[in-house]
């Protein structure tokens, strides 16, 4: 969608005309996401000027997908009478996000806004290390109690439902709090009106703990299909819900960081163009020096076999080569298991499981390249011993990269350090040193050097 | 969760107890997902008296979450009058996808048991393209007319609420099927009851075509924070809708496919632990030969500078070093930009911007690298010339590395191959003996060889 358009035309009603119907007219037929990226894209006093006029639904809406300090500048510029209702309305989730992404004293002062009781509540959420189940939950749910029929939780819904940021399941809480229920709007309205929620409710409630990770609570959503998940205080009392579309960006946003980590860098965090040439370099020099030192000893292993090297300069012809297949090998299992560590498919217990199947494998894979490789030093004319050596040499070296690779990433995650560290490019520097001492040392031994 | 117990449980009811309401409690805690995990540890003959004896939409969910050939096995050893209505009421998607997995003999006999036009329908499902919209949609989805008003709407769900995937959206359509408004149930219960939909629905509707790709469907739908989308046709008639469940495996898919891909292997299937190692085998063998063989002209470039190679041994001992390093910012641009061109962020007209951005960030790469390179050098005690040949040639080395980085995967995307392909391994290899053509020549012409 191009917003250049609406956004001159959005320009042109906000400055020039006096009939609101023309800016309505215009914003009616945009969705909130729409509206942010229109918003990116105009003055301050604009912003402040569009988001005021919009239906208070709508402005919170919007507001959700604008960045912490704009979001911030927005509701400080508006009139209190304003400012009050329309962050009331923001999911106290984003409430959360951007109080703890500006400066202290702002968050205060955007605080005073709120009501006491919803103030408690945003300071209680406040309180969630990042990336747990707490950081994601909204307390935008309706709960309800079990005596409730259906035309009673209907009607509580046409009440409260203004503010929730879901409506598809109704939470039935007892007198202290505690879940004791879960009914989804679909079966409210499917049974007769006056079913007690008790009687259909589900009973048997799968619900996180706040200080579950976030990764764990996309699996379990998403394993069970769920819309929205409850989350619970140690006595088991409500005290919010995750909604799926949260779900869905952490999902897309641990794949990202993931996968940079993979590629051996930093994972960064925005999208690429906003990220400055300064950021990209801090966020990958690092992993390079790190990767430089790692690497550094095969020059000594090199300068150590000198002699040998000198003796059969052809033994220098298959070093990238061999090297190059004992990294691609690694590469190949370690990101195979990182995906599966972080899905929950394998777990440490599976250790020996993992390493009999990938050693099993690495046979297979060795034995073919060992020939393709017997056949590739022919081709150029080379001893026949050389050949030897270096088909010997690639099967010892492909298994011991799989065995490096397989437990490597297991044994991370075991020791709670993100698998992802172990990227591609580590591991193939790590292999690359321990293949060419295992190329010599097999050159030695076999060409009796 | 642990299912040994309860499938002990379960397996004792079905052979023993003669009182139904024992199997019953045992199941009523569990939800269809638990179930079908219980479902696998049991004997085909357990499996199809559990599945008869379970409520009909309990069944039909259990069903969704196994694989095809165990659903079509149940279905085909249940009694047509319990298969019939089964089949009916699983989810469009989830039909289609079992009847495309098994032999289309098998298909038309379970095509059989359903109605005539739900069998046109499944038909028509059963065309679409895997990876596209089509194959991700349902039909049951919950359609109504705009001068219907709330509580009319509301009677409508009461009567085919039960068959619909999701009840949180109505569909408007006119008299030719065409898509013209969307009401979420959320604004039909807040509205008063005699508000017609026509007045409450969306007008400027977000859909898509069935043949987009899904990659790009899980996009807007994560952008928009919908629940679901409309699927229309080229008259903008509806079709079907996708729902987000099916989205985040989408995304999960997708990613794990990526990642897989960018370790230089081909995808998997299925998870890790059902893969076979002759499977595995497969899947990696096919790369490493074609990595093997872009790496096999290493060793011909080497051969072809032998000769300085044999005048200065101590050059080989960069070797290692220098290639590990281009390859490592290789990786680190890859990734980054082959995620970024998967979530949309980057295009191909933004070529010259990601190459500029690239290249600045190499040349602050390749000054620091460079200079820790010439001091590692003077470590080992080798000559100053040889310092300034290995520093100066990670330098191009690293822009180099960068420049073809920066623009294959944009141009794999461009041709519409997927980016991926362009994996660690492979833009390795690539950079590999570049690298060396370029570390040679730097130190002919620097050491006049």
């Amino acid at each position: 969608m191009d917003y250049t358009l609406v956004q001159k035309e959005i320009q042109f009603a906000l400055h020039n005309s006096k009939d609101p119907q023309q800016l309505f007219d215009l914003v009616y037929s945009l969705r909130p996401y729409d509206i942010s990226e229109v918003m990116k894209g105009l003055s301050p006093e604009d912003q402040i000027d569009l988001i005021s006029k919009l239906p208070i639904p709508t402005a919170a809406e919007t507001l959700e997908y604008l960045e912490p300090e704009m979001q911030y500048h927005i509701l400080r510029h508006l009139k209190d009478s304003v400012a009050s209702p329309l962050l009331k309305q923001i999911s106290s989730d984003a409430v959360v996000d951007m109080l703890l992404a500006i400066h202290p004293l702002q968050a205060q002062r955007l605080l005073d806004l709120l009501p006491e009781d919803y103030r408690d509540k945003i300071n209680q959420l406040m309180t969630y290390p990042e990336y747990t189940a707490g950081s994601l939950m909204t307390v935008d749910y309706i709960s309800a109690r079990a005596h409730w029929n259906g035309e009673q939780a209907l009607q509580h819904i046409r009440k409260v439902g203004h503010e929730a940021e879901i409506i598809s399941y109704i939470y039935v809480t007892d007198i202290r709090g505690e879940l004791v229920g879960i009914c989804s709007l679909k079966e409210i309205i499917l049974a007769s009106p006056d079913t007690r929620l008790g009687d259909i409710a589900t009973k048997d409630i799968i619900s996180v703990p706040a200080d579950m990770e976030q990764e764990e609570v996309a699996n379990i959503l998403s394993r069970y299909d769920f819309y929205a998940l409850p989350v619970v205080d140690h006595q088991n009392r409500l005290i919010g819900i995750i909604t799926v579309d949260d779900v869905v960006d952490v999902i897309q946003e641990e794949a990202t960081e993931d996968f940079q980590k993979m590629g051996g860098s930093s994972p960064l965090s925005e999208p690429y163009f906003k990220t400055s040439i300064w950021e990209l370099f801090r966020k990958r020099i690092l992993w390079l020096l790190v990767l430089f030192i790692g690497g550094a000893y095969t020059a000594n292993v090199l300068e150590k076999f000198s002699d040998t090297l000198s003796k059969i300069v052809e033994l220098s012809f298959f070093i990238p080569l061999l090297t190059g297949t004992g990294g691609n090998t690694a590469s190949q299992i370690v990101t195979t298991l990182v995906r599966a560590l972080g899905m929950g498919e394998v777990k440490f217990q599976d250790l020996f499981r993992v390493i009999r199947k990938e050693l099993l494998t690495g046979i297979l894979l060795g034995l073919s390249l060992g020939m393709i490789m017997y056949l590739r030093a022919m081709m150029m004319g080379v001893n026949t011993n050389i050949g030897w050596v270096v088909s010997i040499s690639i099967l010892v070296i492909v298994l011991w990269s799989s065995l490096v690779s397989a437990v490597l990433p297991l044994l991370l995650h075991r020791l709670r350090v993100d698998p992802a560290v172990v990227s591609n490019p580590l591991i193939t520097t790590l292999v690359d040193g321990t293949g060419l001492i295992i190329y010599f040392t097999t050159a030695k031994l076999l060409l009796h050097l």
